[in-house]
């Protein structure tokens, strides 16, 4: 058996997220029965890197699936792409070695979550960007987001029912800040790993921040103490797009 | 009674054009109604400053509506941005003087053309660019753009029953040049007014004359000969957006 490592790309806004469910559309299962069509075979189970929210999107997501017969990578991608639906496309296929586990072999995810800042809603970016008509101070939101680089115990930055998900809430921080160019501030976050709703309750902190409703002791707070309460609000899934997945030790760091 | 000048922008991938018409949903309906509702009167006739095809988009598109009332307007702005689908909103809006008239003062406008230039299509641009996912050559591209600036004949550059709507087919050509970014190619054109499908086929006779389908030679002769023969295919719709209207003489030179 092959073991393919394909990376796609999906608008979210069609999905409840990328895992599968029973009585709601999932990219997973979209994707797997264009692969069970492709290859004329039962639709087979895809691994996925992440799970992601509904309305979540991915500019690079990566799966790995275990499959049989001959066909070449760039007939995978081909085939898929005309297969998938306009809002899911294949970016890349390569045959790895058996042993690869998009989930378990991640070393490192990169986010961003998109905030429109302009006083009207964006035309073309209907669900793919959060609305903020308000100012935002970016160096502030900047000063606060430096707190966040490290390893530290994120509990105050995960949703309550995601906890009970993993064995530890710490994470290490690689990279965080935001920048504002053309009326649109994006929020970039890369680290070793995510809590449930981590990414959009960052991103609500540094607008909280943002507006004084936080101090960077609160900030500070949070992270030490885990309290939820310190932080900020969590943002709609809208803006959220899973940016990169790395698989490579020294790309984390 | 008052005279606003108003702004808009829309997505247009779901609309068949700005236009009003019989039996098919446009934007102008949907903006007149929904002043209507926000006035609460009839819905008024609202003057565009162009008409644009199915499926093509407004960065910044104005028109005029005379009303009634003293509605602020910024109250016009936010009232009109409730009513509104999420595929248009209104920009900016303010009083002006009675004979203005949104179309007929036009003095330049200006299109932008966006090419997904990337191998595999964009899920985020799904409907708002023209996929070609093959080597542009940038260069010749804007080598040939050079030969469209200033006063010409664009009869070759209009579609056949474009041609019964207007006097003469004499148009100014302000700006034309493409860019590649990010794997998005922008072709931004600038002039005094455009023909029926205009910029769609000069886009396509950019793409001819990058694909050596067209040379130099053959763009100078559908210039001077108005021959459709000698420029290129039209684009589709979805990569077509109005990105500015110039009512001010000097902007357009």
């Amino acid at each position: 058996m092959r073991n393919l490592k394909v990376f796609i790309a999906y608008n979210g806004a069609a999905y409840h997220g990328f895992q599968r469910q029973d009585n709601a559309i999932t990219v997973q299962e979209v994707v797997e029965k264009a692969i069970g069509k492709l290859l004329k075979t039962a639709p087979p189970t895809i691994y996925g890197c992440s799970r992601t929210d509904t309305g979540v999107h991915a500019r690079r997501f990566c799966f790995n699936v275990h499959i049989d017969g001959k066909i070449p990578c760039e007939g995978f991608i081909k085939g898929m792409n005309t297969l998938l639906p306009d809002d899911i496309a294949v970016i890349s296929c390569e045959d790895v070695s058996d042993d690869f586990h998009a989930r378990y072999d991640t070393k490192a995810k990169e986010y961003v979550y998109l905030i429109n800042n302009k006083p009207s809603r964006d035309v073309f970016l209907q669900n793919l960007a959060y609305h903020y008509p308000y100012k935002l101070d970016i160096e502030k939101m900047n000063e606060a987001a430096k707190l966040f680089i490290g390893e530290h115990d994120f509990a105050g930055f995960c949703r309550a029912e995601g906890k009970a998900r993993v064995k530890s809430t710490v994470r290490t921080i690689y990279n965080l800040g935001a920048t504002l160019k053309d009326g649109v501030c994006e929020i970039r976050i890369r680290g070793n790993g995510f809590l449930y709703n981590m990414v959009r309750i960052v991103a609500g902190t540094l607008i909280y921040v943002s507006e004084d409703k936080r101090t960077l002791e609160d900030v500070r707070n949070a992270i030490e103490t885990g309290a939820r309460d310190f932080a900020g609000v969590t943002l709609p899934p809208d803006g959220l797009y899973l940016n990169e997945v790395f698989y490579d030790e020294i790309l984390g760091t």
